[in-house]
């Protein structure tokens, strides 16, 4: 039995409850609230001395990352690409996403539509918004030939990166001149079992 | 033959460097002065679009994002464990070391060691520091039992996180009360063909 350690709002622990969702993997889900410290308590620290939700646990062992998870659950799966190259290439996307997309388009939801504080963090939106907009130009670009992030197929890279791009308005990205996101959205949201960010889990 | 677009002070450009001697493959490497903004070139563009360096090239192909790029030299070598939770484990450490770490860690020190800015950025730093000290506490107990990152051997995911650990110092870092990350230091530059961050390849 799998457990998940997860706050709803979470684009990343949105990524591991669509891709189970999409593995019919039956989970429990434990809810963690952020907001409230919980993730920073002693007896969370004991699972992700990190304090970071997600975290998944499967026979008594845990894991953490949200990147690292999604790798681990599509090990061998039709969400992995099959060859050397093709997972370095996931995993440069995955990387790509923590590194250069998270920090601007996920940090500036978290201010404005999570703590609900856009006034108190206006300066440092300011900041973030031209890298956050940099970002999503590299992907604009890549998505140009109305395929997935790496190769023909729906995979765990395309998961990573739609995860906070697609609530990218919530964080006050205006997306109307990224057609080839928007399209890259349509195509994602239309595969088999695909559920939606506030979806909860039966 | 394998070519890499590296800049010899940067952390990332390093791992490559030092795992490719250790895997004794030879490769040619071409300097890109992100000083000089050569990272930002439409030359450098056209081999990736995000404008950071390392970029491997092989047969072809080019592969960004230094720790996807320890992983397609790693596999099949014992530099990466072979288990599944294993390998789920490098990943989760090496996404640490690109969102909890290097953010922190690696921007302190090419502010004031490589652009020797120190002062102009003295309130970032600040900002900064507490973050750093915190992934840094992340690796002290981890390291606790005098092991390595994953399990009993050394992996790319101690390289990935020795980059910019053993240099911390030149961001503003006393590693002086964290003795298991100093020991830690010590099995690694004894493994066989370590090379320093300053090695020029031949």
């Amino acid at each position: 039995m799998y457990k998940l350690y997860d706050f709803m709002p979470s684009g990343n622990g949105y990524k591991i409850r669509l891709l189970l969702n999409q593995l019919n993997i039956d989970y429990q889900r434990v809810d963690i609230d952020i907001l409230q410290q919980q993730s920073r308590m002693p007896e969370f620290l004991q699972i992700n001395p990190n304090g970071k939700i997600p975290v998944l646990e499967h026979d008594g062992l845990y894991l953490a990352e949200s990147n690292a998870i999604l790798w681990y659950l599509a090990k061998g799966t039709d969400f992995l690409p099959p060859g050397d190259f093709e997972q370095a290439q996931v995993l440069q996307w995955m990387f790509f996403e923590q590194f250069s997309h998270e920090p601007y388009i996920a940090k500036s939801r978290y201010w404005i539509s999570i703590l609900h504080a856009e006034a108190q963090y206006r300066e440092q939106l300011a900041v973030l918004k031209p890298q956050g907009y940099a970002a999503l130009g590299v992907m604009e670009g890549h998505l140009a030939d109305d395929s997935f992030i790496v190769g023909d197929c729906y995979s765990i890279a395309d998961i990573a990166l739609y995860a906070y791009t697609h609530v990218a308005a919530e964080g006050g990205y205006d997306l109307s001149s990224y057609p080839n996101i928007q399209r890259w959205f349509n195509r994602i949201e239309s595969q088999p079992d695909y559920i939606r960010i506030e979806t909860v889990p039966l």
